[in-house]
């Protein structure tokens, strides 16, 4: 095979076969294809499109670049969640353990902070002693003692995607829906499960802006698990505000043991009750989505979820004497308070700027180079179609950088617009299921 | 400036400024791009296109990448040809001399074969001694003698091309005519010219086979031409049959010699004198083409242009004795003659066999590594609209490779189709003229 046929091939809006793309993904893989032939390969597929056929062959030459982990060795279902990334997004360190704690198996690889969203690593790196890099042999062996397990991707997972990411994100073929699914799902279809339930965010604070780009990354995602015979329910939910009051590593872990904990944070816990419940229909212990929302309310109720969380954070090697007692976590040296100025209603937050706010407090990196500061962000109180009044809290700020809060309190601000009128209604949550 | 957000912004068919475009190529040149970051402007320029501005502003970036040569301090007007490239295409060889003999200066900066194609260099190199490689202070003491020189492109003259080429080569994205143009007239330029005639082949033995591509071409080169307010004219030619009678290196110069001297050889000869004529035109020692024309057919009747050659050649370190007495250069091991195996009439000829055969006996490198044999090649005698009787000798073949006798001989067979019916009538050699 001739890699400049295929890149011809790409550029004239003609599929490629099974083979031609293992041969491409293989070909960047073992660096017998230079990064210059495969970023005009991308650029012909950003432009031209992979059909659904395409979709599934990148994925599967992705996926067997590496490792595929074998669970069968486990006794009932494997089922995992995935979302797109948002601000304040914290269901995973939820749902885990409630899902857990109905007796079905979370093995969950996930990522680290990107652009203005948190990262599930980063926020259980928040918990002294806590250790993502497990190694392949800890992830069965966690999972297999405690039913879930939070872990980073390891090399032997994927390679390809690492590659093809990097050369990606500096040629501008990032936003690409095709490219998107096969970067998710190589990673997820590794991990051994037999179930996936999607959360694909749209709005401000999401990478997909628009309902219709959120609607088709959902079919496209569905329809790639569907090729791999895997059992899914993708979910479009909002992401034009904070999930939940709460952004920030430690602050999200915070939150997220008040949830565990029987508080009721209205929209965190209705995605949560529904992102577990959907887990729990897949898994086939329940029949609908709403009987799994009624097993892990109970989950939550009995105690069992939060028990769970202490189980797997201890045997990822964290101290669960925060968990216990979360109050005793260090403080920031600055906690700046940020007041409504006046009376009104809001009617948008821009969500990317609360996100890049709590990015300049340490929260996450504005160049690879930067270290997080686990206890930095923000709570985050207006919510939209609410009603605000002059001197009410908007939000706390949380920080070591004494030179960075006002920079993120005007960003605040400006973010959060209060107008006379009221214009927008409380936005509904989950906007559309997709399966 | 960002090169992720240029590449996003020709992603997006959005168009470039003049000083974004000289940002990716002064990038590439000085190596503080990568070349996968090019190579993804490549493929959307490819796909996305680039206006007639843009065009101009990537030829100023490549033509400015290197040394623009200024002949101000020899007199006369400076006009050359370019030839987008055919089987059998040595006019060059013949128009240089004509021109020079009229008085105009012809400062010529030739290429190499490509793909099925002669090149000039490697045609002028097959008379013994002949250098191409000279230096710019050599480039200019020769035209300032003789009024001619036929050179290779230096090092120093638009470096960006060759890197920017070489990419092209390997990412399926040569056939693109801003891309095209930029590449050609970027090394035009660069030559210190008043004017320039442009030969836009078309048909199966050119690049472009399709009569719209070559128009759009044609369109696109003029246009670059006078944004950069030179004198041009572009004429569509032919391309569905060899130029004349020999392909091979030497075999065209031993063509090129017998046109100088008189002799008809109807095609080669007509073209020639309209590329002459045209040349002459554009320096403003005619008012027409035609005028032109005529002033070329003196310069061959007087003896004028074979001088001048000689002249040429000699300035250039090549042996004259061969131009003098051609028919003493070495002879080729193996000379075999290929007869019609049937009457008929010539409907169609593959052209870009006929160069392919005469690439596999010598003539052209199939790989990068292969060495040119000078004396190999193909003197071929059927015309499209002719008759032809069984027995009748359609090709000579010289070749110092027994083994690709049998497959140069079959492809000659396969590309002349000898149909029972007359379906074609002599081609019109000049098609179109573009100013």
């Amino acid at each position: 095979m001739n890699t400049v046929e295929l890149i011809r091939k790409k550029r004239n809006g003609e599929s490629l076969t099974e083979n031609e793309i293992k041969f491409l993904v293989d070909g960047l893989t073992h660096h017998k294809i230079p990064d210059y032939q495969f970023s005009a390969f991308l650029m012909a597929a950003y432009l031209n499109g992979l059909n659904k056929k395409e979709t599934a062959f990148l994925t599967n030459a992705m996926l067997y670049s590496g490792i595929v982990i074998n669970l069968d060795f486990i006794k009932g279902k494997k089922v995992d969640k995935h979302s797109t990334g948002g601000v304040g997004d914290k269901t995973s360190l939820i749902i885990a353990p409630i899902v857990a704690a109905a007796g079905i198996n979370v093995p969950m690889i996930s990522g680290r902070g990107l652009g203005h969203t948190g990262g599930t690593l980063d926020k259980l790196e928040s918990i002294p002693g806590f250790r993502t890099d497990v190694s392949l042999k800890q992830y069965k062996s966690i999972i297999k003692k405690c039913g879930a397990v939070l872990a980073g991707q390891t090399k032997e997972v994927a390679p390809a995607d690492k590659l093809i990411y990097a050369l990606r994100d500096v040629t501008a073929t990032v936003e690409s829906i095709p490219l998107i699914t096969a970067s998710i799902m190589s990673k997820k279809l590794a991990e051994g499960i037999d179930g996936l339930v999607l959360d694909v965010k749209t709005g401000s604070g999401a990478f997909m802006k628009k309902m219709e780009d959120s609607i088709a990354l959902a079919n496209s995602l569905v329809d790639t698990a569907k090729a791999f015979n895997k059992k899914v329910i993708a979910m479009i939910t909002d992401m034009n505000q904070p999930l939940g009051n709460y952004i920030g590593n430690w602050l999200e872990v915070y939150e997220s043991i008040k949830i565990l904990n029987g508080e009721k944070v209205e929209d965190l816990l209705e995605l949560s009750l529904n992102l577990a419940g959907a887990m729990i229909m897949l898994s086939g212990k329940a029949n609908s989505i709403n009987e799994g929302v009624e097993i892990s309310k109970e989950m939550i109720a009995s105690g069992k979820a939060f028990n769970k969380f202490l189980e797997i954070v201890k045997l990822q090697n964290g101290d669960i004497n925060f968990i216990k007692n979360p109050d005793n976590y260090p403080k920031s040296k600055f906690n700046e308070k940020i007041f409504a100025e006046k009376n009104g209603f809001i009617n948008s937050i821009d969500n990317y700027n609360i996100g890049m706010a709590s990015l300049e407090l340490g929260a996450g990196r504005i160049t690879m180079e930067d270290k997080i500061d686990p206890k930095a962000g923000i709570i985050f109180y207006p919510k939209i179609g609410s009603k605000i009044k002059k001197g009410e809290l908007i939000a706390e700020l949380f920080t070591d950088k004494k030179d960075k809060i006002e920079i993120a309190k005007r960003k605040i601000l400006e973010a959060t617009k209060i107008s006379a009128r009221k214009e927008s209604e409380q936005l509904k949550l989950i906007k559309k299921i997709i399966r």
